[in-house]
């Protein structure tokens, strides 16, 4: 592919000329216009990045940085804002982080990474990136990074303080509210839950729609049915001991996600309980081994893509200077009632997978 | 960020002047250099991509071409060659071709998408990266996508028959006979195997590894041994059932993926079968739930990020010139003992974990 240089050269006219002429930003004989032209045919010259960036001073390129290609919703988030910037003529330009093994599930630590995420944001910017997406791994709330100077800057999984952040997260409260009214309309009185990092802002919303679900109906929520995990697997397994050691074990647990839902099926199976006959236990997240355990695990999807895919719809409605784009959207997640519960006797027919 | 436009006028020179002072290319006087300099400074210029793109003819971005970026092995490969390309000074910009679902695991049929992977390519071209790692997501052979020109390709988690292409992927077959071997030693002699589908080449070299293993302890494959699956779990626990009803039933199975052995599990509680005690179970991917299973199942590791770091690394060596450049590349994979296999009585201590 020639280069401006060369195109000038073989037009016979300055460099200048050419991007005068590429660009329509100031008036070039229709000689020297028509050179250029030919020179253009001529090489197979293509309106590349240099041309482009010279024509609109746009690069066609949006930013996406994310804290981790490897995080758990990540790649699905990604798969959207791709989808979406590909229709829309636009390439992705990917800096990842990788803070998953630098954070772990001790993401209130994010300030720790800051000057690693900033730094990111001006990689981007010096690629002259015309807008970022900012791809977390964990559902929280940021609001000390540096804004991007003059670029739309949209939030995918997480939100922001600043009043002028664009966001796109899930619905986290009224999901775990409505797989634990599920429990209740099969029957379940007795139903524990096994909590996610006790300093984590999604497990404050989680509990919260527990705790919606049990005092819409009535119930009580004993201390000793509330237990802490950590989000992982072994405090899942852990946990679960502690419940089915009770004198007054509960019928259904509600694990705060898939992986220490797979811990309680564990225990229950290290204690011969054979769920859902003698023990119903619901996940969160619908991670692909959900399907694969014994029984498969009813749990919650998350509208990942959906995330990514309006995220990109936000930074390009905001490219075009639409009014109005919505400041923060909350997309709802998807029931996935599979065979891990089951509705007690008596307590009539249980729901029916959809 | 000013434009080499708003530089120019400052500077009271012509945009090529700037050009060429920045670049170095052409002799520009003293006088006028400091002015441009002096306004670059003013302006807080940085030199960003036009300028380099003027300077150098390069764009400092490597493209990754990504078959789905949802992929089994994709996230942890592109967070490889984003370390390496980060620490070199490199963006990297993603193309994700999305074929997960329109392939799924039909990916002989790669040849009827053949038209997304060349447009990706040229899209990449266009977008005037400096070289191109190709990622797939089932590793194969690739030997019809056109070539980039002027810029190395190299493929990733996948070969190609081109003489000038170069690869990095994995040891199959050595994989499937270390992990054969393990369960030989401990003492099992029915070992059945479970299949990836027919037509796929990963499926010919990990019965090829698995045929080697049992021929080298002069072990018998009888033919209802060889069960034949689809990667797919619903195919393992089918699979398993048809060997569970043998009248002289394996006490060992090797599963080609972690899926079906997780199918397999499936069956093996269906039937009260218990895992290790009653039947030795080992799959292949390490998946993340391979360790959430109960109990937590003995598989291979694939070197995934390992794939990402040297994919990069020989396309870097191919920008410098460096000779000799490995045609392909094969890393080993990583044996995880975990509880899904035990020594048969009588065959001396199971093999520790590591």
């Amino acid at each position: 592919m020639a280069t401006m240089k060369e195109i000038a050269e073989l037009a016979n006219v300055s460099v200048a000329t050419v991007s005068y002429a590429l660009s329509g930003k100031k008036n070039v004989s229709q000689a020297k216009r028509d050179r250029v032209m030919n020179a253009v045919r001529l090489t197979n010259y293509k309106l590349n990045s240099i041309a482009k960036s010279l024509r609109t001073s746009k690069t066609g390129i949006i930013g996406v940085l994310a804290e981790d290609i490897r995080g758990l919703p990540v790649p699905e988030i990604v798969d959207g804002i791709s989808q979406r910037l590909t229709e829309s003529g636009y390439q992705l330009l990917l800096s990842n982080l990788q803070l998953l093994s630098k954070l772990y599930n001790r993401y209130e630590q994010l300030s720790r990474y800051i000057g690693s995420v900033n730094r990111g944001i001006q990689l981007l910017e010096d690629a002259r990136v015309e807008g970022i997406i900012y791809v977390a791994m964990h559902d929280r709330r940021i609001d000390d990074i540096r804004q991007p100077a003059g670029i739309p800057l949209v939030f995918a999984y997480a939100d922001s303080d600043d009043p002028n952040s664009v966001s796109v997260t899930y619905e986290n409260q009224r999901s775990v509210a409505a797989v634990t009214c599920c429990l209740i309309e099969q029957g379940h009185r007795r139903v524990a839950l096994i909590a996610g990092h006790p300093a984590s802002p999604v497990t404050k919303e989680r509990l919260a729609g527990f705790r919606a679900a049990m005092d819409g109906a009535g119930l009580p929520m004993p201390p000793e049915y509330l237990r802490w995990g950590d989000w992982e697997y072994r405090s899942g397994f852990e946990q679960a001991g502690a419940l089915f050691a009770l004198t007054v074990p509960p019928t259904a647990i509600v694990a705060m996600n898939d992986a220490m839902a797979a811990g309680c099926y564990a225990q229950a199976a290290l204690q011969g309980l054979r769920i859902p006959d003698d023990l119903s236990v619901v996940g969160f997240d619908n991670q692909s081994f959900a399907a694969y355990l014994y029984p498969p695990l009813t749990t919650i999807a998350l509208p990942n893509k959906q995330i990514g895919l309006t995220a990109a719809q936000r930074l390009l409605w905001k490219l075009e200077g639409k009014p109005d784009v919505p400041a923060n959207t909350v997309l709802p997640c998807e029931l996935m009632v599979r065979e891990s519960t089951r509705a007690l006797p008596g307590a009539g027919q249980p729901r029916s997978a959809r």
